[in-house]
């Protein structure tokens, strides 16, 4: 398995300690989560129905701001699975560096997967990959500039699992057009990752190809009923978005003390160099709080967002030691 | 897609009410679910950890009765959209009448994909497709007798999808060998399709490839801790495997007034030749009762058994009228 955040077991592991005592900022996972109400049983005893999966789309549609074709997913993740069978294998150039599920997955269904270092260098790739906003660096794309090179890739697929934050980089409104595929995460923006939820959006051919791989029932009733409830609650969002924005702003300045540099981020996580992460991710897990570093990149640190005032001030007090 | 029970949808736009008016015998769900437990909130929030979806695949293996290699998918049915990539395309020989996904999935990539009448007709195929007990007629095959086929197929892929309650007809304890793949579902027998969840066991080699191909977060976390209590709950699987037995007699019973005769069945569905089973469905409708017909047999209509005794009741008097 590829190195990922959200690998507690490895905390647990080297660190001790119990799984409810740790803080696990090794994720981009939002850790004020959206309430799950209680479920009717139906959602746990019956298939999935299809008015039922319509109508999550139709609510993923109107929370994204789009009129595209669009199917739900066990996460962003499933989406990349299927990403390498939307094509026949050729070149692909990821926008790099990035989410490593990309090129690993790619590489094992038979493509010339290999990084860009900028969009001009994605030009000619049979699928070009952008992750907007970045992970883990944070850096952005404006949505005209990803539109320009629709006309010189095959596919091109704009990964937004944090864009729910910043929608204003989305290209959500302009998926349908020939060549661009989007995907959209749930369980990060909502902080409910457990629930596997996803989407893409794209050609109704493109979609289709996606449906017909994915299957008849390939989520559950529970992500089924959440989703809908949460992407449809647009006070949420409104006040979810002012709250990570804000926090996001607090966690940078708690880390000005301990004079790592800020790298980037989102509004869901920050990325620092500190020189030295492996000891960095080792001081604050001694405190129970878990990190992510990156084995190419030996100074990155990348943190999630804290949730309740108490992870603010465990965190703050492992800094002021 | 293709026809499938559990298409309630098609009930109510064709009958009218409300879905839960409906009693749901289209599909071999036990209407008696396994009880959903409270779960705690990080099922919903983290990403599954490895830990989590381990202790999972144990629960499974000691259910089955297995030290074989395991995955965790979203139900049988994620397996099958995986099967077709488990070898080059080839030929492919499936039992049949059987589940019609298998032909539909296998076609689509690729492979020579065509009904053999018999165990006989399968041998020299690259892949071969076994359901037992089978679905919808129930047919059953001895595990010597598929056993026997594994010299002569070059992938032997028995589904188990409703064998819980007849586990004498189980391959599970010799999952493993070279050349042979099970799955099986766990949304049927403990009534939880909504869950999303199955397993395949195998050789090493295929169940790596298996879990490759379906990603690192394949099932949510709620199908993790439902699935491993209900998984390693040995009485619940005996009271019920007894009650399915008993009811399915039942229900049996019940339909000789109809003079429909007796196809076959497992102890979760019953398959009846009823002359004209469009009419026979239409009629069951009219209650709200609905049940599954099959467009290339049109004498053929499955029945799920009823659950609580008052779904009897409402069977019962339809029957009667």
């Amino acid at each position: 398995m590829l190195e990922h955040g959200g690998n507690i077991d490895l905390a647990l592991q080297h660190f001790g300690g119990h799984l409810e005592d740790w803080i696990d900022l090794s994720t981009g996972i939002n850790r004020q989560p959206y309430p799950v109400a209680p479920l009717s049983s139906r959602h746990w005893t019956a298939l999935p129905s299809r008015s039922e999966t319509i109508s999550l789309q139709e609510a993923a549609r109107q929370a994204y701001g789009t009129r595209a074709s669009i199917v739900a997913l066990a996460g962003a993740q499933a989406a990349i699975q299927l990403l390498p069978r939307l094509r026949p294998p050729g070149r692909a150039r990821i926008l790099a560096p990035s989410y490593n599920e990309y090129a690993s997955v790619l590489r094992a269904a038979g493509w010339d997967a290999a990084d860009a270092a900028d969009l001009k260098s994605l030009a000619g790739a049979d699928l070009a990959v952008v992750v907007n906003p970045n992970n883990p660096d944070g850096r952005r794309h404006e949505p005209d500039k990803l539109l320009a090179l629709l006309s010189c890739v095959g596919l091109l697929l704009v990964d937004e699992s944090f864009v729910d934050a910043v929608p204003e980089l989305s290209l959500a409104p302009e998926a349908g057009r020939s060549g661009l595929l989007i995907l959209r995460s749930f369980g990060k923006f909502y902080g409910l990752a457990g629930v596997r939820l996803g989407f893409a959006l794209g050609s109704d051919a493109d979609i289709d190809l996606l449906a017909a791989q994915a299957g008849p029932w390939p989520i559950s009733g529970a992500a089924i009923a959440i989703g809908r409830r949460a992407l449809l609650d647009r006070d949420w969002v409104i006040k979810t978005s002012a709250r990570l924005d804000r926090d996001s702003r607090r966690l940078d300045a708690l880390i000005q003390s301990q004079g790592w540099a800020p790298v980037g981020g989102t509004p869901l996580f920050r990325l620092y160099d500190t020189g030295d992460a492996r000891a960095a991710q080792a001081r604050l897990a001694t405190a129970h709080i878990w990190s992510r570093t990156f084995s190419e990149r030996p100074g990155w640190l990348r943190l999630g967002l804290p949730g309740e005032e108490k992870e603010w001030t465990r965190l703050a007090a492992e800094l002021a030691r």
